[in-house]
């Protein structure tokens, strides 16, 4: 079955659905909802479930790969991600797995995400240096979500770091990607917790949608996440909250739970954002929202 | 069945064997000698026979997850852990997956290399930050190899990046390291391309052993290394050859011919390693062998 490219995939969600919302598939064995098992099976059921409930509210689905990982779930990851294609195929999914290697190593851990799993986008690690990066971008209709600044506190810690002309890391890792970004198929990883970075990142690259992980459990501001974040030409975000979620219940009402959650959070996105919008409604800029 | 704390299994396997080779198991379905098939049975049935074939020779293996991943032969890569474990018990196994992430996300990516696989050691990204490295660290009979500076060409983008003061990133992910290294379990991975920059690692960190990639194929100098990376303690440098071990031979001989190579990389490691413990030998440290 051939996808069509991430890129437009996600920019046709965004316009359907007018979502930014990204909900993470981070299932924990231990933590489902009553009546499921406690094994791979019950966590592949347990997102299924999640996923048909919430499916019209998102912009996009991002399992996260060591959940699966860590309890040798891998063939319920690839059936996760096969079903989503199946039954909702608008909705693109990112597999978060952080992956990043050099040379013929980056290639496999490219393979693996894109091929084994079938994932539309990836998140990837730049660690190692833009050309570990090349592997992944040559899949031109896949989506590379470059880790820029994370939402964890300590993240500053070598993304913040200032070089000798005082420009931090996250903001050199935004105009690398912003140059290597020919095929479109670049997106950034940018976290709720650091709405004036995420700014900053926005100034270095127009045009970019972000990943941004940090809203719900981790608490980041969704009005000044999408202030800072959204591109000028529309849209350009997909704000992702997992546990938030995902356990918004325990009970035998999880899915509906989840989706009133989903609705929630949503529903105070798009308030945001029409809110910027409309603001900046004296310059209409509606022409390039399609692109 | 309960292994030894890496620290102890790495510290024995130098002395036992007097070698610092680590044969990286980085196994391609399509490229495995004539008369395996180009399948994860395949790719295992090769890594067994290599290993057993230069065991004697090497003090730690490690095989590379994306070599595994890419064709969904997880269970093969667990056996051929097992296969070592049982096979090899004197023998540390390093996990080279480059897994890195924040909070309970890390802790998941620490079980699966540490709790499914059941490895000695992995190796982890520093790039979310140093409490992303605090599961790993959990786990403290198992070692934990931090990416420091890696041998690829453009590695220095981030790792190289000096900051205000003008102290390059991988100096201080040294220094970290070296201060978090309370259980003693902490490695540090260190490209043998760049001599002069594992002498200023060493500089930061006199005690931790060092993964170094980069000699066979990626042309690094072993007697550069070993002059810049070597303890003053004695040994301290695992030193990793994957294809130029792995692939010497493509015929029915590929076993044979890994041993030959892994034979003469380790001579040449060990005749530099005993001509710089013999220009040093005025100040005799061998009780501090014994730590």
């Amino acid at each position: 079955m051939t996808r069509p490219p991430f890129k437009s995939l996600l920019e046709s969600a965004w316009r359907r659905t007018g979502s930014m919302l990204c909900v993470g598939l981070d299932p924990l064995a231990q933590a489902l909802p009553a009546g499921l098992p406690p094994t791979p099976a019950g966590c592949l059921e347990f997102c299924r479930r999640i996923v048909d409930s919430v499916a019209g509210l998102v912009c996009a689905f991002k399992p996260q790969a060591a959940h699966f990982g860590a309890i040798g779930a891998e063939a319920e990851l690839a059936a996760l991600i096969g079903y989503v294609h199946a039954r909702h195929p608008d909705v693109p999914v990112i597999l978060d797995a952080k992956r990043g290697d050099i040379g013929s190593t980056a290639e496999l851990y490219a393979r693996e995400v894109f091929e084994r799993y079938g994932a539309d986008a990836a998140t990837v690690s730049p660690f190692l240096g833009p050309e570990g990066l090349r592997p992944f971008l040559a899949y031109r209709d896949r989506g590379v979500l470059v880790l820029c600044r994370t939402s964890n506190p300590d993240s500053v810690w070598l993304q913040g770091e200032s070089d000798a002309k005082g420009e931090p890391a996250f903001v050199r890792i935004a105009r690398t990607a912003n140059a290597w970004n020919e095929a479109g198929n670049v997106m950034l990883v940018a976290g709720a917790t650091y709405p004036a970075d995420l700014a900053r990142i926005r100034a270095a690259a127009p045009e970019i949608p972000f990943l941004v992980p940090g809203v719900g459990a981790q608490g980041g501001d969704i009005e000044a996440v999408v202030g800072a974040g959204m591109r000028r030409s529309g849209f350009g975000l997909v704000i992702s909250a997992s546990r938030s979620v995902l356990y918004a219940s325990r009970g035998a009402d999880f899915a509906d739970a989840a989706r009133t959650a989903a609705q929630t959070l949503h529903g105070t996105i798009a308030a945001a954002y029409a809110q910027l919008r409309s603001a900046a409604s004296a310059q209409p800029q509606k022409s390039s929202l399609i692109h």
